[in-house]
């Protein structure tokens, strides 16, 4: 049976490959040092025996070492994940996103794993001049600390596979939303309008184009590409072939929660320094390999708004 | 009178730069940790008395935030540039490229300085499909951690121009020869000749195809690109619009030195993990800006054979 460690398995997406991987028959390594991720998300898998949780930094390299031992496949998916706060706290993308993969890629390099899949994002495009961006689009100038740290991570990951005979399998996001999601867009959204039907305040001129891929679509993406391609670094942009404007979201989440809130909106056209004001993916490469999404933008706006509605917890706690 | 802080001002082409901006006539802060940088490198600018000199480590964020007041621009030159080694200490790309440049762009925060120059390198192109490479070649994988810190670089960089309103010159060099070069091909070669004067190793098959620049014209483009480009983010390919085959190098080592030792390959076709067998680069961009190279490959190497002969102190220290 493989052994595959998840870091970041407490967290949005790295809890739905846990739960995944573990339907599918293989055991989990999760890792999280629950600082974004939330113990309610691994309550499933920790029913399963095939399931063991370690709770421990990825910044600390000893640790990891010692916990990496035995595994087969790392899928690395810990990272800060939000774009906006680069600026006010510099430090958090070069720790959490590129120290932290390096010590990842150290601890495989120590344990003799071989294969590792990523998440990174279509920020590392930068303001792509192309649209639907490819893989190979030509070389981007980064805007953000985000992306810059997701590119430094994707560099880190390919020069390991060169030098120590690795091999991964890289994606791109475009945003993701569904169950369990807890940052972004429409998270915020339902958050004001619980405090406040009758006022929305939306960053940026709501005009912002966005292409958003449902979490399940995604994961099917990312088990198909790794078991389906085999070259030393696989790329793959993941998304939907369409987008959507961020003011037609608000339009979904305002009529399936059946309120008709004045919208206020502030910040000039790019919502935060940095923020791009359209990602969006061509994914012809990895459906040329056989997977399709299954869910529209639109039915994942309102699977995430039916989810957050029945488990409002999430907006207690810390958040 | 504008000053300068030039980081690594005792290494191979930051002590040439350092020369220069003295000439030019402004003030130059040097900050070096002559980890791999020679004392004896700066005995010209240290008797200027336009130049100041201390001794600290990049890493060291506190100290460099200090040190960095008062500066107008940053010539960012420090780093670890010998792409060999990155296998066997891993952790030396990552701290002395990614995290030095981090803390640099940190200290430029904390004391707002706003321009910001930056030696990158041809080898962010990795295994580049195209020759000569564009600026604006297709998205690259990183080959070597070498090219994957520079890459991380870079792209903190852009993202710090664009988060605080800062401005940056970046240059990817193809490999720079001239006075004071003290590793590389040359180096090792006259190293090795001066030992054994009948018989040469050589890593890889010979046929490695390199595109060499003269640092004296290195650091004209720099100069030139920096007063006469304005854009947020400048990127410029350095180079000469030609290439040798380090067997034609070592042809021109050998008749200058008069030698003719038996010559013995091995490595394979790629001389080391994660090299790149041919950078090659498009010089265009910086072409039509109205900068041209004035001295050939071969020159370039005569006059650093010429160097090392005349200062064979190079080779005992710490070499």
């Amino acid at each position: 049976m493989s052994k595959y460690i998840v870091t970041g398995c407490a967290g949005f997406i790295g809890s739905h490959i846990t739960d995944r991987i573990l339907k599918l028959g293989s055991s989990v390594l999760g890792i999280d040092n629950l600082s974004t991720g939330h113990e309610k998300f691994i309550e499933l898998a920790l029913r399963n025996k095939n399931f063991k949780f370690i709770n421990i930094d990825l910044i600390d390299l000893e640790c990891l070492k010692s916990a990496f031992s035995g595994g087969d496949v790392v899928i690395h998916f810990a990272a800060n994940a939000d774009v906006r706060f680069g600026p006010q706290n510099t430090r958090k993308d070069l720790e959490q996103n590129t120290i932290a993969t390096y010590n990842v890629l150290e601890s495989m390099k120590f344990n003799g794993i071989k294969k590792i899949i990523f998440s990174s994002t279509g920020s590392v495009y930068g303001e792509a001049k192309q649209f639907p961006t490819p893989e190979e689009a030509c070389f981007p100038i980064q805007t953000s600390l985000y992306g810059a740290s997701k590119t430094a991570c994707e560099g880190l990951i390919s020069a390991y596979c060169e030098a120590f005979d690795m091999q991964s399998w890289i994606f791109r996001f475009v945003s993701i939303l569904g169950e369990r999601y807890t940052h972004g867009h429409v998270y915020d959204f339902y958050k004001k309008l619980r405090n406040n039907k009758s006022l929305l305040h939306v960053l940026g001129d709501g005009h912002q184009r966005k292409s958003y891929l449902y979490v399940q679509d995604c994961i099917d993406a990312v088990i198909f590409a790794f078991q389906n391609s085999n070259e030393k670094v696989n790329i793959y942009n993941l998304g939907v072939d369409d987008y959507c404007e961020v003011i037609q979201s608000i339009t979904w989440i305002c009529d399936y929660l059946q309120l008709s809130p004045t919208l206020e909106f502030y910040g000039g056209t790019k919502g935060w320094s940095g923020d791009n004001p359209f990602i969006y993916l061509d994914t012809n490469k990895i459906r040329k390999l056989g997977w399709t999404p299954k869910t529209s933008i639109k039915e994942g706006v309102l699977k995430t708004v039916e989810y957050l509605k029945s488990n409002e917890w999430v907006f207690n706690e810390r958040n």
